[in-house]
């Protein structure tokens, strides 16, 4: 089976021809990659916040490589919503079946992710720690949102 | 607690400021961490397989995407086995004792793991279908060599 899934983000437009070449994923693979995607980009995302917080000491080159590892992961997260593959079929998920009811939806906040993750990578090259700081927390705000809206706690 | 791997490899080497600047994983933590990066690589690598194999048809820019996935998450899986993360601290893990044991061995397959991803992700950049296969075969290579050693069955 040929999967397609509408993609409106131009650095997700990768991973269109990606799904069109791999056959479908079962649910359970499916989330368990997905959950794989974010427990990665949590590994990565964590130690900066405790820089920027000051439980370990500033390290500008750690920030550069955390920040690059939560960008590629934010570009690799949505291959892991195969339609079927909710919480209907899957047992041990937190994805709500809204990320399929309103896909869309689900997809601009994932969007929204990706381009701050894109913007952290970005600005942790520079090494400023302030700039660092403030992207940080506006990354943070798209997790938090989509998982208010999509994730059951 | 501050952590400091001693690791060889070039490619390596900025997860060392990585995991200075980070406080130390749990071990479940960490554990979850490493699986959760073997299972983006298996994500990834499979449908390449599946191309080469002529199970799906080819797709250079999907081999491409894939490719560059592998080769990330091979630069990031050693830091998912920090000291004290084994069999006896883990319990779902495959991770064999060995791999604290005999570190440096770990670390030379892992190397060896991490060379041939970069390679495949070069070659995949090219899109000769051959290229990508033999490549792809040496990178398989690898898997295997370092789970007969270190990963139970």
């Amino acid at each position: 089976m040929i999967k397609q899934i509408s993609i409106g983000l131009t650095g997700a437009l990768l991973s269109l021809s990606m799904l069109s070449a791999q056959a479908a994923p079962k649910p359970d693979e499916a989330a368990e990659y997905r959950q794989s995607v974010f427990t990665v980009v949590k590994w990565n995302f964590a130690p900066i916040g405790a820089m920027i917080k000051g439980d370990v000491p500033f390290d500008a080159a750690a920030v550069a490589r955390h920040a690059q590892y939560v960008e590629m992961m934010s570009k690799a997260a949505l291959e892991g919503f195969p339609k079927g593959s909710g919480p209907d079929a899957v047992k041990d998920t937190e994805a709500k079946a809204e990320i399929w009811s309103n896909w869309s939806g689900f997809e601009a906040k994932m969007s929204d992710f990706q381009k701050e993750a894109a913007k952290l990578a970005e600005v942790a090259k520079g090494g400023d720690q302030a700039a660092i700081k403030a992207q940080f927390g506006k990354t943070a705000e798209t997790c938090k949102a989509c998982h208010k809206e999509f994730r059951k706690d």
